[in-house]
């Protein structure tokens, strides 16, 4: 198949560090080349990939993150360039102006959005006009059944790449928590957590937005003590080291978040993770094997007190299994070939284009 | 000649307090219909027009103000419609988004959009790929000469209807500002002339925004005294009210604003204003006959002393010549035309769309 890969303009692909959705988009474009697909990858420069590679953007100023004038540009420089090109389907990942966008090419070539953000009231309005004309998948079970109002080209969850991960069954006595410092993730409540479990925490941050720094400053610096090690900005290595050796991950979610990529990157390393049954934690973790599904502190102390009973190799077993890049790339080829071959008055009924 | 107007979709057409353009598009959409041509309107539900109005959206939440999911939501409303329906042309006062999705419509229908904010970097690299397939409209000589980089379908200045602006020449002794709370509007500049001047001053101000408050909050509340009158939120009535019995306008413009509507509004209800040689001010304001441009604050208050050598006359006599909704609304019509008989592939070279 000619496939266009729209990226979001944020971050080159792969993200040098934080970047989500880049490091999907960066798996998936290097995966379906893999496979023999005809790859166009619609990036920001500095990106580096095995796709044939368009950057409309100059590298991107971390300062412009989320800036609409941005978004909006990147988007249509890539769709200028789709509408009128010879491509089977165009994978989209940009924001809110590039689902809009591929929406007006009414299905000429098909567009498949990724929805890689939670459901808000102003985006369930702007996807149920969306799909109409473009393909969603969703990247959790969860994340679909929180809105049954459009219909869904698939399920394709997120991916890693299991080589990425270092498999380490030989714990070291501490726990560890990565994530942005805000309520939804839990930070206080891992802190309270380790204590409790008479463990030390090692705390991987970002805290770059003002509302973040406010949230630590304010919330969390208060509770650090000697047992606590904080990082910020770390190296895929540092970090990789710090899952291996951990006895294991505190992940106390508090917001039903689409997906959750650092459960899959601990599992990876063989390290379980102690989360709470809200959003994809309950599809990531398998409740007793890779981890516990906790309701309360006292839940998540018990289930430290017990995380050896989840062996390493399940762990990496269930990213192998479900959450790899591998998976990944072969569930959106999946997708892909479905809209492909039922043509192009698909059974959604998508109007042709003019 | 069949024509969409589409509004932005942050208040009703027209706005029952704030809302420039789209006071503009209200003006426009009403005087093309009574020009003979079939216009379509699409804008917020609450909008009252001549025009067959589409509505996609609910009333609008002042609450979100520059959200960039309602932005693209209404602009992608409003382009399905379009696209597919029998238009000469499409206008285009819609944000970011409308202006992109335009540009993918590819001139077929033909989109004319006007630019009613500033040149900011990002705007200059946006508007450059829009200008591709899109028309582009200044709304003043000092807008487009801002940035030589685009092609330019023509300039249309702003306009009111000056039926709605009382004319006065008894003049009372006190002078009027009105404008956001901001520096670029020179607030405490006008504070100060008028209290050099030995005048008392009426300000209509706007500090609804977090940064207005703060702004007015800090810099301008400690400037005021007994001579200072402070109004927010007025009626059309009193905003005229106030407009019309006062000696002269004070508008000591801080940054190159694209426009300045409410120094055409001063002027047809016969006030001259006395402002700077920013932005659009110099096409505006005919020096020494509708008012005095400006370059300190010395010059302020000479200008404030001699200001009734400005006949109110001359003021009301330019807006009605040069700034009217009847002018404005010409001017497009002149544009419209030009690209319409133009053809399909006109003379800025246009792809056509597949």
């Amino acid at each position: 198949m000619r496939i266009a890969e729209i990226a979001p303009p944020w971050f080159p692909v792969p993200p040098p560090a934080y970047g989500g959705v880049e490091l999907i988009v960066a798996q998936l474009a290097d995966g379906l080349v893999s496979r023999g697909h005809d790859v166009t990858l619609f990036a920001s420069a500095g990106s580096d990939t095995a796709a044939d590679l368009v950057s409309p953007l100059e590298p991107p100023d971390p300062v412009l993150l989320g800036n609409e004038w941005l978004d909006v540009h990147h988007a249509l420089s890539a769709y200028l360039e789709i509408d009128g090109a010879d491509f089977d389907v165009v994978h989209d990942h940009s924001g809110i102006a590039g689902s809009a966008l591929g929406a007006l090419l009414r299905g000429d070539p098909p567009v498949v959005h990724t929805l890689h953000g939670p459901w808000s009231d102003l985006a369930r309005r702007h996807y149920a006009v969306v799909a109409r004309y473009v393909h969603l998948v969703a990247i959790s079970e969860t994340q679909r059944n929180a809105n049954l109002d459009v219909p869904y080209a698939g399920v394709v969850h997120n991916g890693i790449d299991p080589g990425q991960y270092r498999f380490c069954d030989a714990k070291d006595d501490f726990l560890v928590y990565i994530g942005r410092a805000t309520p939804d993730k839990g930070p206080t409540i891992a802190i309270d957590v380790a204590r409790r479990a008479g463990l030390p925490l090692a705390m991987v941050v970002k805290r770059k937005e003002p509302s973040e720094q406010a949230y630590w400053d304010e919330a969390v610096a208060p509770l650090l003590n000697d047992d606590i090690e904080v990082h910020e900005s770390v190296s895929h290595e540092r970090k990789v080291d710090l899952l291996a050796r951990a006895r294991a991950m505190v992940f106390p979610i508090q917001w039903p978040e689409p997906f959750g990529l650092v459960m899959t990157e601990a599992m990876a390393c063989g390290t379980p993770v102690v989360t709470c049954p809200e959003g994809a934690a309950v599809e990531l973790v398998e409740d007793g094997v890779t981890g516990y599904l906790c309701n309360s502190v006292d839940d998540l102390v018990h289930a430290v007190a017990h995380v050896d009973r989840c062996p390493p190799e399940s762990c990496r077993a269930r990213v192998e299994h479900c959450f790899s890049s591998d998976v990944m790339v072969r569930g959106y080829e999946a997708v892909f070939e479905r809209i492909v071959t039922s043509g192009r008055r698909d059974s959604s009924g998508f109007p042709l284009r003019r």
